[in-house]
C-alpha cells in the first residue's frame, strides 16, 4: 500500500526532525556548533537501529542528498562570486597544500607501517578531500560565511573538492586496469575545468534571463521553482563532467546570488533547507558503525592506534594548508583547521577501495573511523577558532 | 552509486517541475486553473513514458505523497477551525449526500447493465470520495477557500475522505470474506470519529504548547520543522486510527491556524509546498494510461460508453449534494460543483477491486478513466462557477 509506504517515509522524517534538532539545541547550549549535535544524534539513531530508520533506506539516502544539494545551493547564494574570485588565488594555493600534505603524511605512514603500496595510495587519497558541505555549514552557524577567511575556506573546499574527485577517477582507474591511466586523468580533469569555465561563462547570461523570465509568469510559486530548477540543471551538468553534483549546486547559488532577486530566492529558500539539510547530516552520522570500535575486540587496539595516527596526519596536513594562504592579515590557523572536516567524497573513497579488494575490511573500518573523527573535531575547532579571533560579526538571529 | 541515484532523481524533479509550471502557466493563460495544467502535464509525461518519469518510481510516488501532506497542511493553516466547526452541520449534510447519491447512482447504473453484485458495488463506491487535495487546490488557485461556500467544501471534502475510508475498509472486508463485517465497519468508524474527536481535545493545547516552545529553542530553523513535525505526528495518528495521512495533515494545521504563529508558520511553509505539491498533481497525472482509450482497439466503444454514463452519475451525484446545504443565499451549485474531483480515494478503491479480483482489468480501466475524468473536468467547472459568482474577492498574488 502507498499509504503504509508513505506513512513509514513520514515516520523516519519525525524521528530525524527530531533528533535533528533536540541533538542540535544540545550542542549549541554546550557552546558547539549545531551540525554537531545532528551528526552525533544521527550516530545515536544509527546505533540503536531503530526499525524505523534504517540507515541505508534508499529513500531517505535520496533525502539527505536532496539535503546536501540545497546546502551547497544555499552556501552559493550566500557567497558572493566576485569575492571567491578575488580570493581565488589564495583559495588555489590553500587547495592544492591541503591534498598533497595529506596524501603525503597519510601515504608514508601507511607505507612506514609495511601496507601494501595500493592501501597506502587509497587511504593517503581518501584524505584528501575537505568537506564543503560541513564546512558551510560551520561557517553558517558561526555566522562567517562573509569573511574572508570563509570565502577562502569555502573556495578550497569546492576546488578541493573537484581535486578529490579527479583523484578518486584516477584512483578508480589505477584499481580496475591496475595501473595509472593519465589520460583518463588528464580526461577528467579537463572535463571539471571545462564545466567550471562554462558556468562562469554562461551561466551569468543564464541566471539573470531564467530571473527576468521569473515577473512575466503567471502561475504561482514560480521563483522558487525556477530557482531549484536552476540548481538541479546545473548539478547534473556537473555529474555529466564527471564532477560531483554538489559542486554545480553551489556554481548555481553562486550564480545566482549575482542577480537582483538574490534576497528573495536566499528567503524562499531557507525554509526549504531548514527541513532537508539536516536530513543529510542526521544520516552521515547514522551510517556510522560504533560496534566497530569496542575495545574489547582482538585487534581493536591496534585499529585505534592505526586511527589516531591518521587523524593526525589529517589533521596536521590540512593545518598547513592555511599556511599556503600569503595575504597579510589572515587567520591562517582558522583557515586550516576550516579545511579538517572530510565527510561524503572521503568515505566515497573508503567505499572504493573496499568494494575493489584494495583494502580489507578492517582498514575500511579504520579509514571511515577517520573520516568521521575529523568530521566531528572539526566543527568545534573551527567553531571555537572563529569565537577567539572574532568571526562571529554578524549578530545570529534565531528563528 | 549514491551519487548516480541521486543524479536520476534530481532530473526526475527537475522534469516534473518544467513541466508543472509549463502546463500551469498555459491553463492560467487559457484561463483555467494552474492544478489542471499540473494533471495534464503528467499524462504529457506519462504517455511519453519519459525513461527518466517512472510513474511507479517508489522514490517520486513518496515526493507525490509528501507533496499532498503538505498540501492538506497548508489547506489546514489556511482554513479556520472556528469557521470550519460553525459550518460542520452543513459540511455533513452536503458530504452525507455527497456519499449516498454517486454510490446509488453508480451502483444502480451497473445493476442495470448487468455486471456482478460485487463490481457494481465496488463502482458504486468508487464514485463516493471527494479529493481533498484537489478541491482545495482550486479552492486556493481561485482565492475562495475562506468563502463561506470554500469553507462548506472543505469540510464536506474531509468528512467524505473519512466516509470514504470507512467504506473502503467495509469494502475490503467484503472482498476479503465474502460478505459485508459489520462489527468491522463501526470499529473503522469508531477509531475514526475517535481521533478526530482526540485531535479537536487534545490538539489545541499541544499546538500551543509546541508554538510556545519554539522561541526558547536556541537552535536555527525550530519553527518549520516543529510546524510539519506536528503535521507528520498527527498525520501518522490518523493512520494508526485507520484514517488517512492527509486527514491528520489538515487537522494539524487547522489547529496550528488557532495559534499566534500562523502568519509565520504559513509563510515559511509557502516555499516548501510551492517545490513539493505539483509533484504530487504531475504524478497523478502520470499515472493515467492513455493507451485503454485507443478508439481503434476492440471494445474500446462500450469501455467509453460505461465510461461516460460513469462520469455523468458521478457528477449528478456530486452536484444533488450541494442542495443539502440548507442555508440561504448560498450558491448551491457551486458547493456540488466543488464536491466532483475524485482524485486519490477513487483510485485506492479502483486497485483493490482489481488486485482482489472483483473487477477485471478493462472495468478498472474505466474506473481509473472516471477518476480522472472528473477530476480534470472539475477544475474548471468550480473555477468558472465561482468566478461568475464572484468568489475572487482577494486579489491574487505572484511570486
Amino acid at each position: 500500500m502507498v499509504e503504509t509506504n508513505a506513512a513509514a517515509f513520514l515516520g523516519s522524517l519525525l524521528v530525524i526532525f527530531v533528533s535533528a534538532k533536540l541533538f542540535g539545541e544540545a550542542a549549541v547550549r554546550l557552546g558547539q556548533p549545531a551540525v554537531l549535535g545532528e551528526l552525533l544524534g544521527g550516530v545515536v539513531l544509527g546505533f540503536g537501529s531503530l526499525p524505523f530508520l534504517r540507515p541505508d533506506d534508499p529513500a531517505l539516502g535520496l533525502m539527505a542528498e536532496f539535503g546536501v544539494v540545497l546546502l551547497l545551493f544555499q552556501t552559493g547564494i550566500q557567497s558572493d562570486l566576485r569575492g571567491l574570485l578575488s580570493v581565488g588565488s589564495t583559495s588555489v594555493a590553500v587547495a592544492s597544500v591541503g591534498v598533497a600534505a595529506p596524501f603525503l603524511l597519510g601515504w608514508a605512514f601507511l607505507s612506514l607501517l609495511g601496507a601494501p603500496p595500493m592501501a597506502a595510495v587509497l587511504v593517503g587519497a581518501a584524505l584528501t578531500a575537505t568537506s564543503v558541505g560541513i564546512t558551510a555549514r560551520v561557517l553558517y552557524d558561526s555566522d562567517a560565511l562573509a569573511s574572508r577567511e570563509g570565502q577562502i575556506i569555502l573556495g578550497a573546499a569546492v576546488i578541493d573538492d573537484v581535486l578529490g574527485l579527479i583523484i578518486l577517477s584516477a584512483v578508480q582507474g589505477v584499481v580496475a586496469q591496475g595501473r595509472l591511466s593519465w589520460p583518463g586523468v588528464a580526461l577528467n580533469a579537463a572535463l571539471s575545468a571545462a564545466f567550471l569555465a562554462a558556468a562562469l561563462s554562461f551561466g551569468p547570461l543564464l541566471s539573470k534571463r531564467l530571473v527576468a523570465l521569473v515577473p512575466r509568469m503567471r502561475v504561482r510559486g514560480v521563483l522558487i521553482v525556477a530557482a531549484l530548477g536552476f540548481a538541479f540543471a546545473l548539478a547534473l551538468a556537473a555529474h555529466a563532467a564527471g564532477s560531483a553534483l554538489i559542486v554545480g549546486a553551489f556554481m548555481a547559488g553562486a550564480l545566482l546570488a549575482d542577480t537582483d532577486r538574490k534576497e528573495d530566492i536566499d528567503g524562499a529558500l531557507q525554509p526549504v533547507a531548514d527541513v532537508f539539510v539536516p536530513v543529510f547530516f542526521v544520516m552521515v552520522g547514522a551510517r556510522v558503525d560504533l560496534g566497530a570500535y569496542n575495545p574489547l575486540a582482538p585487534g581493536s587496539l591496534a585499529a585505534l592506534g592505526l586511527a589516531a595516527g591518521l587523524v593526525v596526519a589529517g589533521c596536521l596536513g590540512k593545518i598547513a594548508s592555511g599556511w599556503a594562504a600569503r595575504e597579510r592579515g589572515l587567520d591562517r590557523l582558522g583557515i586550516g583547521l576550516g579545511m579538517i572536516p572530510r565527510g561524503e567524497v572521503g568515505l566515497i573513497f573508503a567505499q572504493v577501495g573496499l568494494s575493489s579488494g584494495a583494502i580489507d575490511g578492517s582498514l575500511y573500518g579504520v579509514v571511515v573511523g577517520v573520516v568521521v573523527a575529523t568530521t566531528v573535531l572539526g566543527p568545534p575547532l573551527l567553531d571555537r577558532r572563529l569565537r577567539v579571533s572574532g568571526g562571529r560579526a554578524r549578530s545570529s538571529c534565531r528563528a
